[in-house]
């Protein structure tokens, strides 16, 4: 990483969120593109009994009463940044990393119908073999932490790759054995037997391997998912800012659940909104005359 | 606030929030409590370029094919944290930034009969009396950017505190001047007129005064709400982690509008989830036996 670092020229910035301090620079090696990502540190444990005795160079920028604002730089004793490298990158990686406009998108029955429908059935099959090879225990047995086979109320449930292990940021999946259903728009009366089993062994499972009572967990369904083979998110409440829990994109098991216990067809009749990125092929599907 | 950190003698950590970097941290000033919060602050854009250049003390962390992973040590030109100090600070201060386990409630029609309501009713009317001072003129006046003030339908609008003034961070929030609706709760067919008004003019003026297309925007109704006299928030989509937009928190209004055009009492017929604190007294009147 040292070489990656000292031989990289700055060309761009592709994406930075200020709110966790992450930053993806494009640059150039030897006429090759690499991709260098910076993100500060959280506060280390020992630091953090130090903070206000190593401040320096402080500016006031703001009093008020008993309150008080300003800035400085803080002499941190441990490593204040996470790095990452991708060398060579390809355009791909660019085009993941680069900031994209998000869209919101409140789908009809007949939007989905006339527009998404064909595009998910337009997906090559091969883009979801990975999750047959997990669902057929050929890759990733390892991890996996449920398996129940049932043809029709069965699935796997296993750690999310952004889950770093900690009990407050636990982040699994569980996805269904069944392949028909598509999404949440295929959901009826009966495949209530498959999402209340999610529910239920969900809860009994994080209760059994973690000691975490039922409501400290979120479990939610994405719309759009990121693929069309069912499958259901288990986060922990204390992970508030997981990646995809916001209202326009996360539906709560239990409301799904209730949605069709009180009205059969709901997931047929609603209209369901959806956040986009501006690149994406069915934003532009949704948006071309 | 120089001298508050000086004299800061370190208690104990509040709370951390290592997504955002930001602690708050208590400790003591000649036996008085203070509070002081740290927080990284985002890279400038002066500091970006130069970042690879000024990485010292680099380690390697991993290493596969063209991705690397380490952690260093950034000399950045600017500074680098943003303060905040408490001093004296109360316990009031100290509660509202100590962690608070939050748990998910799962609230059907008969819970919120029997326990929400009564608690709802239970809170002295001052407590709204700001809201009354915005709609009346009284307060605020110079701030607000909409007013309507028909009975029914009318609602003015105006920025919330946590707008930065930036189009990315775009938050607003309408209020009803109608004060017989309590909550999500309380909304039936009656109240169309007013939620479409407030959706199709918010979507009006936000066009008209900051140039931006409705499906950039994301209009959302909390429950549990902070206050019980009905309004709506608008924030950028660009803001995906603003406060309070998670799913078991917020209401999309295009989706509060079409489940009460579908199915008339949908909001007293559905089980409605709502994360809440654990020192909440709405979460004590929910579990205590």
């Amino acid at each position: 990483m040292e070489k990656v670092l000292d031989q990289f020229q700055f060309e761009r910035v592709l994406s930075h969120d200020p709110r966790s301090k992450l930053v993806h620079i494009l640059g150039r090696i030897n006429g090759e593109h690499a991709i260098v990502s910076f993100e500060k540190a959280r506060y280390a444990d020992t630091d953090i009994p130090e903070l206000a005795s190593r401040t320096c160079q402080l500016v006031d920028s703001n009093h008020n009463n008993i309150y008080g604002w300003g800035m400085g730089t803080v002499k941190l004793a441990t490593a204040d940044t996470n790095i990452k490298t991708i060398y060579p990158a390809t355009e791909l990686h660019i085009r993941k990393y680069e900031h994209q406009q998000r869209h919101m998108i409140i789908e009809t029955p007949d939007m989905y119908k006339q527009i998404t429908l064909p595009y998910i059935q337009s997906l090559p099959a091969e883009r979801i073999q990975w999750v047959f090879n997990i669902l057929e225990g050929k890759s990733e047995a390892d991890r996996v932490l449920y398996r129940s086979n049932d043809r029709e109320t069965g699935f796997v449930v296993l750690p999310d790759m952004k889950w770093d292990g900690t009990q407050e940021s636990l982040y699994c999946v569980a996805i269904a054995m069944r392949s028909d259903i598509l999404s949440l728009r295929s959901l009826n009366r009966s495949h209530l037997p498959l999402l209340k089993n999610i529910r239920d062994t969900a809860y009994q499972l994080v209760k059994d391997k973690y000691g975490m009572d039922k409501d400290l967990l979120r479990l939610f369904i994405h719309y759009q998912p990121s693929y069309y083979h069912f499958h259901v998110h288990l986060t922990a409440m204390s992970f508030a800012d997981a990646p995809g829990v916001v209202a326009g994109q996360a539906h709560l098991l239990d409301t799904v659940i209730d949605n069709i216990e009180l009205y059969d067809d709901y997931y047929q009749r609603a209209k369901l909104p959806f956040t986009i990125g501006e690149r994406h092929p069915l934003y532009l599907a949704h948006t071309s005359p």
